[in-house]
């Protein structure tokens, strides 16, 4: 056994561990819910990514493996098309079978039989293994963050507001710095993915580009900025919105954040630590684009693009306020200078999640892991909260559609320099 | 304590005992679930007939109850605008607090505040806690019959065919009797409630009403029998179609009734006792209005209206098939003569559910129990295998729309005399 | 000839001519849109009249005849299914061809074609055209109210307000008669059309039926006393509802009837002679049977059955405020006594659409006439100001949707006596 | 009077002149329809473009101007949230009124004031009016080109199978030339309109960008050419496609480009000549992006980025076949080299509509022009045969959404070079 299989058997166990340990504040219940058919239940996550390992991995390459029921073949196939059938998404949340023992029971007979092949792969495929138990490992660090995200939303519609856990580290209570801004002169940089090191598909190839000089906002806008935006009544004010945007504010009665809610004239804010005051000082979360978008022109700037915030980004450590960090809530930020690029929320950049120049997806059925959704979505960057740190990369690529809010989104502005 | 409060006593605990033996098969996952807007989550059913006894009884009647927690005055209200709000019907599925030990508890907390207080009701209102406890009683059980359909369609959308639970108790493996047909005179006769005994307030006032004179088949239609219509394309042939009827074949692919599928060449049938090849002479179950009304049609005969229904029904005892056997599955006929009339499955009329003449509802928020729903629906006679039978009486009016199917319905033929 | 053929075919005239008389106000963009799926263009109205002759009488008894265009067959086929493919409903108003010219010419070759088989029918069909070209010409009555109604209703969505004519006859300004009630005893009666005369076949048998004794409102419930209801907030009250009736409140955003609007603190009222001020003593009009109902609930009262009603107006003569006035607008009731039984507006009863006793559809595609609509719908009786005085009859079932308010609907009130 | 302003005055002339002459093809009754909510009803077109002289010009700049009528200011204001309130787009085809003839009227008020203010332009507005009036008049161009793809679309649906007219002018019968490829070798290039000549807000700042080395077909992919894709099962096979494509092609049930249909084994086309047989040589024609992206796929190639394009035809003069020809045909292409750069089809860019860099929307209301759009659209480029040629210019950036098709939509291959 190679040495860095070791170190990858490891990864393997820690992930496959902290996907259970962060089911450790559920009850069976919150195990089984879909509150909306963009979420899925936490139950599903654990199933798909177990799911991954076993079609990908155990059924190509392990002759004698044997699922451990046929039916979950169907069951937690996501959107692979070319892999088969799959359960329509919107009714994950009506099945209560499997229970999430049997689930539990699932995931075990899946690290067993992987642990296995990973003590002895066969020779012939040994690379091609060990590149998909990577792909899936951080397949499953991305449904971490799915499963908090999803559990906060399941929470939110629910009057009694359940609580994911009490939070036992401090938060910051420190106000956020000032925000200032750091210039960059423009000219051709180099963005993208190069190298053998771990990088999705999307990230490849490194490829050159032109920037014209710009400056960036040298943190994250917060909760008391954009109630600034609010209380100057910008939720009416059609002249800052997008034309799709305006649809979705009026269609679904948009008036603040996503979580943000009203008790009397108080706003109030729900998140995984349950229902509490607004923090002025919090980086604002859980923004559609089109909300960060509207936000940026009435403040008269603009969000940065992806090429801008990477080439930024770059010369940065991938350090922040990350999953590891056990929080879940985004931190004000502490330093001066370009802080907060990596961890606390992800950024919305004002680029269309579209193929690199040069782009190739992965052979075969993983091909569709990124490359068919690159239509209709914005590319956000940097990771949030509920991201792993060592999943977290410059050139990493995040994406959703322009009205999404279930996820960790904030903002950071930009502009044109002259 | 008069000597009708301690039957009533005894009749509140078992029936409070039966939804719970009734839930005993469920896994606690299979209490949240809600895989059609029409169904509930079965811990939502134990909780809203706990609201029920609560809002109506303690509330008004014990000055110094509490509601366990104030949340479930909404979320357990199921439709009494009167009453206040309510949390929306569709989303019930979408939470997974209270728990289900939480509900438990919540029973255990309401059934002692009642049984004290039928220990000792204050003289004043001792006659309305007691009629509205009747009530509460029997509203109880039709959840029961609610909780068995719905865990039925919540199990029938799951590849995993989930068993409510094994049969214990023999199914009649006999051949259905022939069909024959009994003959009604026709007059003046009456129908609906009248005397002191406990009704719904939709099967009163008694009343005079004219019948011609009619036939009604001696027993349900069969499995077989429905099958014949099938297999001479009934549910291609547009003439045998009430209009909304074939447009609803048409959205909903209609091609057998709601829990027939096909493996191979194969009919089977999905119930609460799993999947299994269909039984040729079990009443055929799980219809829509319109696929009564088109077999009827297909057979040239037609439905019963509902006075015909009494009538004829006024002269049997309530005996069948009910909840009260455990087998939870319509029996073959083995009677000769007029047979089936109650239990085995609710029969289709062709009457719409309409006010009898000189129809009062109940004072106050419990007209709401049944009046407000008296337009779009069609009437239903008779009770089926998950109804109790000392629920049942020959004026109850089960309604339905037309196009609903996960009820226990099934359908008797009926024809003029000339 | 026989002479009963030459009234025939003088009626066919007439009634040819008077579709044609009454589209004169209309400018050809008129003829052309559809506001609502519910609707038709009235170049569509024309043209589908003018297919029924064709199709039930010239393709099957003139060998030599041709349709002008074999695409017309499917273009103004409405809804018979075993005729032949229709268009879609919805998309009737998306049409631009046939131009009006070209169904005027329609109209033509199908006159011209007609009333040669007029004159000569073979012997062997004789009567079978003879009763088809009967009931294409009640057919064809029942479209010219339609084209009135769906006329007002495309004008309605129109901020330029068009008016469909200037009202050349005076309207009458007498207030109407104080409502008083007509006692009716009660017992067996007969309703439902006899006889040879012509009926539509929803109409028979006629059969024997029984009353309990009741009430009707002398006239029709006017737009004051309807503006009580609103001013009690009648639109409010939950309790006034019907549970379907509610949510449609609700989802639509009905505050008062379909044509009703506010300016400023004054309600107005648009009809086919343009906006107006409200007239008080004017029936109120355009109510749905859920507005009916909630009125008559508010009121104390309930609507009548259809039974009741023909009871009731089966010993009037069938005068009132018809097409033939040319006013299409209701009038104030006029008389003591029990009056406005015929014309003005249809009553709603609160009888469902059912078949009567015995009930048998005319034979083949013209079976789809009447009989497959009976479900989900509400009858209606007594002809309305846009209805043909010699189409009416005291038999007559009308039938709508309960939320339908486009067509020229009202309300009498009745009561059950003690 | 400056010279200039004379060439304004007969531009605008002409171009008023043609939107009507653009029209004698119809009927009143082609005027009025909107056979799905993306088109608008000729004399909407028609009415709206005026209405954008009158509110941008007249009303602000011509004190005594009055409206023709108020209510206009509400019917034909298509989408200028700060203009006030418009009438809802999807219920444009359900206003007969005004009328065609009062549509005419309204251009000639509007024409009649603007020529009388451009004849004396107040000598401080005189710029901006000048700036208006171009702009106007691009905008009525624009909706010319909406007018003759919504009048095809109209007729499209009809089984009648209108024809616009029929064409008096040769459709070229020669073969297209062969495929080729033409090079480019990237770098920074500038793109983007500068200068002062007139172009779109969206369009400028002129700016540079770094492309990399790049081949570009020749010429169109043709309809010869798609049918292969289509004969190789394209439209069935999941890899080619995003994954909103393909649920497109599933929920629309796509198998061909929009206005293909079969007879028999034959394709047929329906343009606005009619409907005839699939001409091969012809560039393929109303494709989604989804459509061209799946096309490009399955060729091994790209859609090129709109860099690039506007890179590649920078060189070109803007000839091709536009609506000047009348034909509103793409036409076989006849040249080598690069050609069909402008005009027979839009070409469908791999670039999604967002803001160049330093984009500045025009200040006011007209900024709503284009800027508010920049989301959710696709780029498309180069002009089509419908599209007038003064009107193109390489830097000119056209844009729709990924799954539109009823615009003249064609594509062009790019690759990468190695």
């Amino acid at each position: 056994m190679a040495i860095n299989d070791a170190a990858l058997i490891e990864r393997f166990r820690k992930v496959r561990a902290r996907s259970e340990s962060l089911c450790a504040p559920l009850q069976i219940e919150d195990y089984c819910i879909q509150a909306m058919p963009d979420v899925s239940p936490p139950k599903w996550h654990l199933a798909h990514v177990t799911w991954f390992f076993e079609t990908f991995i155990l059924v190509p390459y392990v002759k004698r493996y044997r699922r451990l029921r046929e039916e979950y073949a169907h069951l937690f196939n996501s959107y692979y098309e070319t892999a088969g059938t799959f359960f329509p998404r919107p009714q994950r949340g009506m099945l209560s079978r499997p229970t999430v023992d049997e689930v539990y029971r699932y995931r075990s007979h899946v690290d067993d039989a992987l642990l296995e092949l990973l003590a002895h792969p066969p020779d012939e495929h040994a690379a091609d293994i060990r590149e998909r138990v990577r792909l899936g490992i951080e397949h499953e660090i991305q449904h971490q963050e799915l499963l908090l995200m999803d559990t906060r939303y399941n929470f939110s519609i629910n009057p009694l507001q359940p609580v994911y856990r009490n939070i036992e580290v401090p938060i910051t209570a420190a106000p956020a710095q000032a925000m200032g801004w750091q210039e960059f002169a423009g000219g051709v940089v180099e963005i993208g993915h190069g190298g053998n090191a771990f990088a999705y598909d999307n990230e490849r190839p490194r490829h050159r580009t032109l920037l014209q000089a710009f400056r960036l906002g040298t943190r994250l806008v917060t909760n008391a900025e954009y109630l600034a935006f609010i209380d100057d009544g910008g939720y009416g004010r059609v002249d800052l919105w997008l034309s799709d945007a305006w649809r979705t504010v009026d269609e679904q009665h948009w008036q603040a954040p996503l979580y943000w809610f009203k008790e009397g004239r108080d706003w109030k804010h729900f998140d995984l630590t349950g229902a509490h005051a607004l923090r002025p000082d919090e980086p604002v979360s859980h923004l559609s684009y089109y909300e960060a978008d509207a936000y940026a022109r009435w403040a008269g700037k603009r969000l940065p693009t992806e090429a801008e915030w990477e080439h930024a980004a770059s010369t940065h450590a991938t350090n922040g306020n990350f999953l590891d960090n056990g929080l879940y809530v985004p931190q004000p930020a502490q330093q001066t200078g370009l802080t907060q690029m990596f961890g606390d929320l992800w950024e919305w950049t004002q680029s269309a999640y579209l193929p690199y120049p040069g782009f190739k997806p992965l052979p075969g059925t993983l091909g569709e892991y990124n490359g068919k959704f690159m239509s209709n979505q914005m590319v956000l960057r940097g990771g949030c909260c509920a991201t792993a740190q060592d999943h977290m990369r410059a050139s990493y690529r995040n994406f959703f559609r322009a009205a999404d809010r279930w996820m960790f989104s904030g903002l950071r502005l930009a502009e044109d320099m002259p």
